[in-house]
């Protein structure tokens, strides 16, 4: 392989640099043999000491030794030779004399450098001369291992990889976003690197060459053209860490010295550098939003003015993905989940595209996906997908320490049948794989299947709070909501009805006397409340950190799992400090709904906004609601990700 | 999940103990409701506390609230009552009080303890009153996470792995041997876990019980029995770590409790352990020898006596495979490599079977498989399988420390055509798959495609010493060779002749006369020191822990790749300090061989024994030598994997 005159110096490309500091003590050493009396060509690389046993290679009866060289060739002798003595006269050759030879800068010619040995016998006759004829070379592959943006020459750390603010070790994009919106295609399944500022770290091309190394080509020489110039290479990555692939990807670099005779080329020097491939992250309801998606229907019209009104006046954007695109299918959540892919150099958002693929499922790859606009996805195998594998089933937790071990990054959360898997319905294996295989958001699995639609976002999120830990855990509760309706008896408001409007009202004192509707909703406290247990182990939490909304739910007779009775106002949106939540259509007391009272009263001290959105029609009777029906891209956490201490 | 009459209590089994000692303080908390006016029924798990939020349950205008219980619950209330005053007088209800409950020893009837909060207004009038009927109950999954062969209670690191001396975590074998040498199968793939005494430990088994999980059946229903005893579980692994398996192993158990109504039941205790799978292990020259292992073919007289002579000598056990199970194939270090799996209750060797598949495949299998003796193979997939597959390509080190860093149980060894992968052979991907994930022997790939039969038992290997690191390493050198040979020319003896008896003699002045012959073993010297520059780095070995051994090697003008010349002496096999090494009939000097002569003085002094063996026409001649030819099973290593700090 081989220097070039550097053309564009992009920042993490694999450019090779001369000038290479190292040091005598971390010099790599090479074992060379002289034979005497033949003269021989050697090919030096700078950074590296030839090791020459003298005793091995002298002629028989040698007593004495000399050596000579040109002035850019540095000599010296283990023993060392008597102090003020030159080698230039003969010196006392022992069992264990060695030459170590080095060279400070290339040669402009080959063989432009002359080294010879002298032997003699024990009157200092010569008994045989070797001669070496020398051509200098700077050989380096280098990458930016301390993680600042910039390839440094020969980081002693290039060849490991280290997690941690003291640690080390390059970072290699997968290469998942297009490089157009026309006429697309994740750039990982190009022949080409052609977007030389993208820069990303297998595919490996050298600048203004064709591909050199990929999938197929895990090796391949190229000719050494000689000068005192650098090449630079383009690397990408091309897959995620995954269960078979810890994300780990090392490229060498070896010097090959062509044969005196017809045999193969011998290896001289090899050169390693380790990247890892950057993880997916997700992004937590305590980042800053971007953008918010939400799909327009035929049937949405109250929902979609609402969302509207609430997001302009937050001043985010409003994407809306419109009938020709989503085909009717409004759960902007369950198709996709937002995250990112960072590292030194660059960093942009990557959408992971959910195996549920309803009629939304073009919209990830048709739209979502361009210029530094990423895309992933996953296929079930042989399993069947189920409702658990949509991505309201999806969401990750704020940054969090628990037991000293920091989160900073939150923790993943997603539900399964756990712990029956036995007979219940789970998300599928290669998503799971995948996410587990991030490791840098080290997920938490949650009782999921007791819901008809089985989304841990029925019954829980976060929000951001100005203290302690920064947010709070929003719980859906059918106890809170028992206490707020028997409240509502007490003071003489048990004939205020729900749902005023919507063709199916029922009042307080009915809903608190049916004996039936209250065991299904004990049922339901009691899965919710496994999973807060879950939830406050695994993410360090007090009971101050959590906020019990009130809820109800109803146990469908078919499949004996829960739906939302009412709107659930726990599946919201949250934007900054601003809540967008369904309107619950409760008891109306003095003019107002009692629930939208009490979850003002829960919410509006943390400095939250509620904003209730008319989703009954066109989302909560499909048995969804306005988180279902949105989906927020949100800024990157400032931590990296590389950073953590794992 | 339940427990039954402990009966044979195997050391390493999963048998979930009574008396589970755990402090307050690490106590896993249950979030508990409630409910006034209702009597409620529920099972408490001994050394878990359930945490009641009483203002929560508690009535409207409730002020006040008393605690009544038998003497088999222990409640507290925080914040904690006025010292002295009884839980029995009202005490003041706030917003924060909370009731904890537990109960210290397993019930003998369902439901046959009683505890009953009580709610008071201002005036201290009832307001209302839960009734709780407890069950408790004594249940927790344990194994030998300290790693003393004992399965202990409850430890509280059981859920995790850590290596190291400080280490913790579980350890269970791939239960890979075979009860019976009769109609034998790996026990792994038999539906039962038959033999008790194994007790190893992802197949699941209840003792007498049916298999319980397995790969199809990932998660079981076992039905509560009740009582105060122990249930038995023996678990197997089914696969060696490999790339997709890191090789650690998760077993939950989990408590269901049944719903009042038709609901599903709801979880209410889960407990979780962790196993590693032990890893592969190999064994190198400097461990005692057990047995020796060679083919008896209908041309190897010589050889046979000469081994028979040397093993027997030396105190070991010989084994000879015969005719009718090698059918011609003599190499019995390349179908096979033996090494061993270890636990703290049980170890024994296993045998890792090459995909060479020469017609020795059989033998492994149907000869070595048996009972404390396992067997393991890899397929090679779509590749070609290639001379490099053959284990005399697998090696491994002594035990060395490389920068400080501790290879206790040595590094493994094998040779590809690095670094010039593009073109050469390789060992198959699946096998060196293997071999890397096994991770305690960190391997070390040697470039060995420049040989005819590309092995590095072609030019390397360890044998015992009384100093330095208590080994050396042993290079072929044809340099070292030149060196013998030009001493005997210049003493006199150029015309001793070689291959005395052979029918193919030649003297060392023509040897030396041979520039062409000079100049293929310069180059293969070029390739050997490759090799020894890689192993001095990754070994962290000295010029000093070598031995350069005189042995030629002539390039084949077909594939342009090396044969040794003569019989390649460093293809020896390692009893102890007892070397049997091919005799290398090169020229006699005095009566002796000069190359027998000069391994004596290399060796011996280093205390070891050299024998020299004929294996000229049987071996030599086909490209083979001593080592090739043989296979010794030895003892493990004393020290344990576990141990290793990762």
């Amino acid at each position: 392989m081989e220097q070039q005159q550097k053309q564009r110096p992009g920042p993490a490309g694999l450019p090779r640099r001369n000038k290479v500091p190292r040091t005598e003590a971390n010099m790599d050493q090479r074992t060379y043999r002289l034979y005497v009396n033949k003269t021989q060509s050697l090919v030096c690389v700078v950074g590296t000491e030839l090791r020459v046993s003298l005793n091995k290679c002298s002629p028989i009866g040698s007593k004495f030794f000399s050596v000579k060289c040109t002035p850019t060739v540095q000599c010296r002798v283990v023993p060392a030779a008597v102090a003020g003595d030159s080698l230039f006269s003969p010196q006392t050759l022992t069992r264990n004399s060695v030459l170590f030879i080095s060279m400070g800068a290339a040669s402009k010619l080959p063989n432009e450098s002359k080294l010879s040995v002298k032997f003699y016998g024990s009157k200092k006759e010569a008994l045989g001369n070797a001669v070496l004829h020398l051509t200098a070379v700077e050989i380096s592959l280098d990458v930016d291992a301390d993680r600042d943006g910039i390839v440094e020459k020969n980081n002693s750390n290039k060849a490991s990889w280290k997690w941690g603010p003291n640690g080390h070790g390059a970072v290699l994009l997968v290469n998942c976003d297009s490089e157009s919106y026309y006429k697309k295609r994740v750039d990982t399944e190009k022949e080409e690197i052609s977007k030389v500022s993208e820069n990303m770290l297998l595919k490996l091309f050298m600048q203004d060459y064709p591909l050199v190394l990929n999938k197929e080509q895990l090796a391949a020489e190229v000719p050494y053209l000689g000068g005192n110039s650098e090449l630079e290479f383009f690397v990408e990555g091309l897959r995620f860490p995954d269960k078979d692939f810890e994300g780990l990807v090392t490229i060498s670099l070896s010097l090959l010295e062509p044969s005196a005779q017809d045999f193969p080329e011998t290896p001289i020097f090899t050169d390693k550098v380790v990247f890892r491939v950057a993880p997916w992250i997700m992004t937590p309801n305590t980042l800053k939003p971007v953008e918010v998606f939400v799909c327009s229907t035929s049937d949405n019209y109250e929902f979609l003015k609402g969302i509207r009104k609430m997001v302009q006046s937050s001043g985010y954007k409003l994407k809306i993905c419109h009938e020709y695109m989503n085909r009717g299918d409004r759960w902007m959540q369950d198709e996709i989940e937002f995250g990112y892919i960072d590292s030194p150099h660059q960093r942009f958002p990557v959408v992971l595209d959910s195996p549920r693929d309803g009629d939304l499922q073009e919209f990830p790859y048709e739209v979502l996906l361009g210029p530094d606009f990423g895309y992933v996805t996953r296929y079930a195998q042989a399993e069947e997908v189920s409702s658990l594998d949509s991505f309201g089933n999806l969401e990750v937790s704020p940054p969090v320490t628990v037991n000293g071990k920091n989160y900073p990054l939150g923790r993943i959360i997603i539900g399964v049948a756990f712990p029956t898997t036995a007979h219940g319905r789970n998300m599928t294996k290669v998503v799971q794989d995948f996410l587990w295989a991030q490791k840098v958001q080290e997920p938490i699995a949650l009782y999921s299947d007791w819901l008809v639609v089985g989304h841990v976002d029925e019954f829980m999120t976060f929000v951001p709070a100005p203290d302690r830990k920064g947010f709070r855990l929003l719980l859906a509760s059918p106890d809170a909501a028992y206490t707020v309706f028997t409240n509502l008896q007490n003071n003489g408001h048990g004939k205020a009805k729900l749902f005023q409007g919507k063709g199916e009202e029922i009042s307080v004192n009915e809903i608190l006397s049916n004996e039936e509707f209250r065991a299904e909703n004990i049922y339901v406290q009691s899965c919710i409340d496994w999973n807060r247990d879950v939830l406050k182990k695994e993410l360090g939490l007090d009971e101050d950190d959590i906020i019990d909304l009130p809820i109800l739910f109803k146990v469908m007779a078919e499949e004996n799992r829960a739906v939302a009775y009412y709107p659930d106002m726990v599946n919201m949106i949250v934007l900054g400090t601003n809540l967008g939540i369904p309107k619950p259509f409760g008891p109306q007391v003095n003019g107002s709904c009692a629930l939208e009272t009490e979850m003002r009263s829960l919410l509006e001290p943390l400095g939250l906004n509620c904003t209730f959105i008319d989703d009954f029609a066109s989302y909560h009777k499909l048995l969804g609601e306005v988180h279902c029906g949105s989906n927020v891209l949100r800024e990157p956490f400032a931590f990296k990700w590389w950073n953590l201490e794992m």
